[in-house]
């Protein structure tokens, strides 16, 4: 038996793709004492925690509610409740994350259209409605926010296409919501799924999901049991709703940091945390230009929550993201995929998403990289940041 | 827009069926700061949390980490790595969660056969055995503790007709690990799930799994693909495994409050931890037949982190349990499916397994019940409990 070490972790400055950092608020509610998951006080906190989620998700949906896993758990509640065998859907693949949700409906027997765009751009919205009147899918699903490239996916021009045709409309708002515009019912979303360590500066553990009125019939008149029996929202909506009944242990610590985290939202309002979260990308994009660094998003697409930048030739990128996190105790992403060791990914999320922080980073990104031998001046990124 | 109030929960004494109180280092744990999920720091954590996530469960086997979920995700987690369609299930079915096992099994299209026995009384092991004999099914499965009962089945006994048959022995251990005995290779089990928040006394949100090589081995062979993608094991494996390939974001802040409160276990010792909630549970015993009130689970089958008592005629069940969390701040559980009404539950669980709320809990049962009109009296039970 060797000694077990006390937990020590150091205190990162979390900009990667997430988690990201959290409010001192939040970790307060962390450790609030634990109450039972049917004690009244906590059936209190899940109706105001419902009212929450439908003002960030910005829907009426009354089947609103924190899925109890992370936020892959909430792409595959999603799917699984709503996809039976031999089902057609369409999936707009640009990325990581529409890679997955194409594999999560394949894994409920799904016949799946993968639509396709380069990494780096968003799928064309012209070429999911063709894809939709085609196919007559029974759903369309996209990725708002793709975290593995930091593109912005259109989603607004999807629902009349998918509404002609009878398809339900699943968008995958994991590094979106919270940070960036997501309009549940203006868009037409009819599935919607998030995780908590994104924008929202919560832990990761929680995945918001609301469903809307339209799907929850489809949910109901379903031919085939749902595959997953934890993930079974007819089940879990009856213990999130008026009926109580255990399905099983909601995991109260997380809920109460949820909670609170979305208090935050609410005191900063929707438009101004988006504001907030476009001016500090401008901020870090003006200064990665000036220290000579380029992004590999065309600007309309650019995601302000997930900042891809491409390592510039020369650079190590394990290296330099060691370095990173060594020296200035700051955690970026890496690529993944055919982007490994491509792109750098810098998350300007929730709480995270400060113009101390993007000054922090430019300045210890620039000195590695003087260090490298690179000709860049950190002190004229961080005044290209700063300038109005 | 209606104000949102300040999140402030009662400090409840949680003598239910879980979740269990919980240490005030792992609510200390629980507002560590966060680090990334690939972070050399976090997977250092992970690394000692296998190791005393081994010693809890007495086993070597490699594969051995938490599910990003609650228990129910780590039940549904075994099934459907092991589970292929059309596979022979054997279940043992005597409470909630052994049908719960059988219904997940039969969502993975398995052929189940359900050995029952009454509620309150395990299944016979010679049943057991004789069931796997007729059927060579592919799975055995069993709860050790079946949290809606009280009783406690017995497992060490089934691993010999299970390897005869070529069977992988599957156990749930929610309601038992930390608590009382697992023997995971002592007893022959080859799958064995538990939740956090009952013995292990950490709030409700992983549920600790492992596997041994021989199911391992079977995983591998498999010929369908995993039904879920998020409780893939084979995937999960390489993200917790030396490969650190990325599958889901783990829940970072649960993984801090599950290794500090393993670390509480590895202090105070798996022999005395034990011994502490055995001494506990027959405190609790020797004070209810001092108020008068009956078990209704056998002596030798009781379990003793969770015990259920006769609710006496004349008691309206859900006063009762109202008045003690109004009055008294303190949580029991109702009984569930056919023992709704007729038992309550109290669990005695890790941090919660301690004298002091063996007094308070039959302080106030007394009491409540005295105000009814009942002829007991609370110090007598007192008195008894802590009679040697």
């Amino acid at each position: 038996m060797t000694a077990t070490p006390a937990l020590d972790p150091p205190a990162r400055v979390l900009l990667g793709p997430g988690p990201s950092p959290v409010h001192p608020r939040v970790y307060r509610a962390l450790s609030a004492p634990l109450v039972g998951h049917l004690d009244p006080e906590f059936i209190a906190l899940m109706e105001r925690t419902k009212d929450l989620l439908r003002r960030v998700f910005q829907t009426r949906n009354t089947l609103t509610l924190p899925i109890s896993g992370t936020g892959s758990a909430g792409m595959e509640a999603c799917m699984v409740n709503f996809v039976e065998p031999g089902d057609r859907v369409v999936v707009a693949v640009c990325g990581l994350f529409g890679q997955r949700l194409a594999e999560v409906a394949r894994r409920c027997g799904a016949m799946v259209t993968a639509v396709e765009a380069p990494w780096g751009e968003p799928v064309p919205p012209e070429a999911l409605a063709a894809a939709v009147m085609k196919e007559r899918p029974k759903l369309l699903a996209v990725v708002h926010a793709e975290t593995s490239t930091g593109v912005l996916q259109p989603v607004a021009p999807l629902a009349d296409a998918a509404r002609e045709c009878g398809a339900l409309l699943l968008v995958d708002t994991v590094t979106s919501l919270g940070g960036v515009e997501v309009d549940v019912d203006g868009w037409g979303i009819d599935i919607c799924y998030s995780g908590t360590q994104k924008c929202l500066s919560c832990p990761p553990g929680l995945a918001p999901i609301t469903v809307s009125d339209r799907a929850l019939a489809a949910l109901h008149q379903r031919h085939a049991p749902v595959q997953s029996w934890y993930l079974d929202l007819g089940m879990i909506e009856q213990y999130w709703g008026q009926d109580r009944v255990y399905h099983h242990t909601a995991p109260v610590s997380m809920a109460y940091a949820l909670y609170e985290a979305l208090r935050l939202i609410d005191e900063e309002g929707l438009p101004r945390r988006w504001a907030r979260h476009q001016a500090n990308h401008e901020r870090l994009v003006r200064g990665l230009e000036a220290l000579g660094l380029s992004l590999p998003v065309a600007a309309p697409w650019r995601l302000p929550s997930l900042n891809a930048v491409s390592i510039p030739d020369g650079v190590d990128d394990l290296a330099l993201r060691r370095a990173l996190l060594r020296d200035w105790n700051i955690e970026i992403g890496g690529g993944l995929g055919p982007l490994k060791g491509r792109i750098w990914r810098v998350g300007l999320m929730g709480h995270g998403a400060t113009a101390e922080n993007v000054v922090l980073l430019l300045t210890a990104l620039g000195s590695l990289l003087a260090a490298h031998g690179f000709s860049v001046r950190p002190g004229a990124a961080v005044e290209a940041a700063l300038a109005v």
